[in-house]
């Protein structure tokens, strides 16, 4: 099936580019809310699903036994724009377990922050693995290992011990297999499992009711989209629209993008999760999506709904600052 | 209707994401030679254009007036990345008509070039007006009209002499009215028109051999294109796809990509030009689009068209440099 056109680019009064694209909308039963295009097809997760990749790092008790707290969590669920604060959180994360960045196998680039990269250059710095985006992750998987005496060399690698608790929290929540057949690297070089984009929305209703989890699970699930509700600058960095939309409504929506246009997110209080894919694998399609989703789940709440609405309709400014254009949901996500 | 999936994003054995989209190729007499997709739909060309933009540029007289070669026609036409040799290029170029960047009203960004950004943050700079990739083209159109003695201000306005020019221009080489109803702002601040896609394919094979345009407009033509063809580091910047696919048959092939995942490209052998558009915007899927067309409508060279068809599926790779996936082009564009 051809998924609809969930996004228009207008410029002047000429659509100039569209998105396609799938959402989905579960309880925790696996109850179907909203549905739009074609759900079943399996979609790799990508970062969209750090939360859960977190759970071993907290379940493990490694959390805890560092002494870690919100900040820390959050940074372990982020995508983060190598801030300086980022930085130094991963840093200290890792200084606590005995390790420093030369541990950290996830690679190296430029703080995905422009303001971030210009501000390093300029130091006369160059960036090292704690600038990378998932270095919190990263962070958090070292901890584990070193919590659990686990030898974390190769930890991204697929068999290695780390990744295999992760994949059973990846199964356990998702409640699909997630086999070599499906399987690709991701963008850090860990292992990333395509499954059925529906799986991740219930999977996240799950995160957020603890609902089929169990009580330890349910826990530590809680406290890691706690966190990051908490601390949504830590999760993502100035700007972005993770933080724009959590600082919406704070503590009530918990959102995490993904690469190649991914969302996934959880309203709590109405023990909803969401799950979306732009098929182009655009951010900026992926942005509106989700901001036009949550807008219609929580639309009984008018003013937050006319803000999400307003989030979900970015202008498109020329070089020099004029509104030239925008970004707008179609009728398909109303 | 729905344009075909022209291009897939792999990562490991799974399909990630897709791009659809449209591709045209024309002869300059309007015979249609490839057609995918919808072709009649008004597109915006954005930056794919800068070579008939620049036409008033040459024939008004400013070009030769200034003493400007290839290197300089080919500057006027490019997107450039804001290297060193393109920011002094242009500043040249101002400097011969007695004008300095404070003129130009694109507006500025930092350098396309991520390496030259960070240059130039480490030197303690910040941009201004010349890094803008459209400074060139800006640099152009002062030129024209320090030249012909009009008053620059406001020179990227609808309505301003220089921009009815560059419509005249548009129009003539399209064949195509362009009329405020289809108008948008470029980004760097100048109108955009679309018209449908098929005739910037039709519009290109004119350029390319000079039917249809008379022949002060063709010899223009000409001497745009083959500065272009000259000169690909000029239009483009270090590593970028308009350089590799020049670069892969000097003096062959034309291409000019645009924002919103436009390309034009024109075969001066052939007698062909090319539009394409890249449904969703996405500049990487358009890559992958006119790589693809070039080897096909160059499959006669099995050399040429060997090296097209390898630019055509560029591979993803991890932070850490693995191959972890790539894109490929479908059998739509086969």
């Amino acid at each position: 099936m051809t998924n609809p056109v969930v996004v228009e680019v207008t410029r002047g009064a000429v659509v100039e580019s569209a998105h396609r694209g799938a959402v989905a909308v579960y309880d925790a039963d696996g109850g179907s809310v909203v549905e739009i295009g074609d759900t079943d097809r399996p979609v790799f997760p990508r970062s969209a699903v750090k939360a859960i990749q977190a759970l071993p790092f907290v379940e493990s008790g490694a959390a805890d036994a560092y002494g870690f707290g919100e900040k820390e969590l959050a940074l372990a669920c982020a995508s983060h724009s190598g801030q300086p604060e980022h930085v130094e959180l991963a840093r200290a994360m890792l200084a606590k377990a005995g390790l420093d960045e030369t541990a950290l196998e996830c690679g190296t680039h430029w703080p995905s922050s422009h303001d971030a990269t210009v501000a390093l250059a300029r130091s006369g710095g160059s960036p090292n693995a704690l600038h990378n985006n998932c270095s919190g992750k990263h962070s958090g998987f070292l901890c584990t290992c070193r919590h659990l005496g686990i030898d974390h060399r190769g930890y991204v690698k697929a068999g290695h011990q780390e990744q295999e608790m992760v994949r059973e929290a990846m199964e356990a929540v998702t409640g699909q297999k997630h086999d070599a057949d499906h399987r690709g690297t991701d963008g850090c070089s860990i292992p990333t499992y395509a499954v059925p984009l529906k799986s991740f929305a219930q999977g996240f209703a799950r995160m957020a009711t603890g609902q089929g989890l169990g009580p330890k699970r349910a826990a530590a699930a809680k406290r890691l989209l706690n966190a990051c509700m908490a601390e949504p600058f830590l999760v993502s960095g100035t700007g972005r629209a993770d933080v724009t939309l959590m600082q919406a409504a704070p503590g009530r929506i918990f959102v995490k993008t993904g690469a190649e246009g991914v969302y996934c997110a959880a309203v709590p209080e109405l023990g909803l999760g969401v799950a979306i894919k732009c098929d182009d694998g655009a951010g900026r399609g992926a942005e509106v999506m989700v901001a036009a989703v949550l807008a219609k789940l929580l639309k009984s709440d008018t003013a937050l709904a006319a803000r999400l609405i307003e989030i979900a309709g970015p202008a498109i400014e020329s070089r020099a600052g004029a509104k030239v254009g925008a970004l707008r949901p179609t009728v398909a996500l109303a």
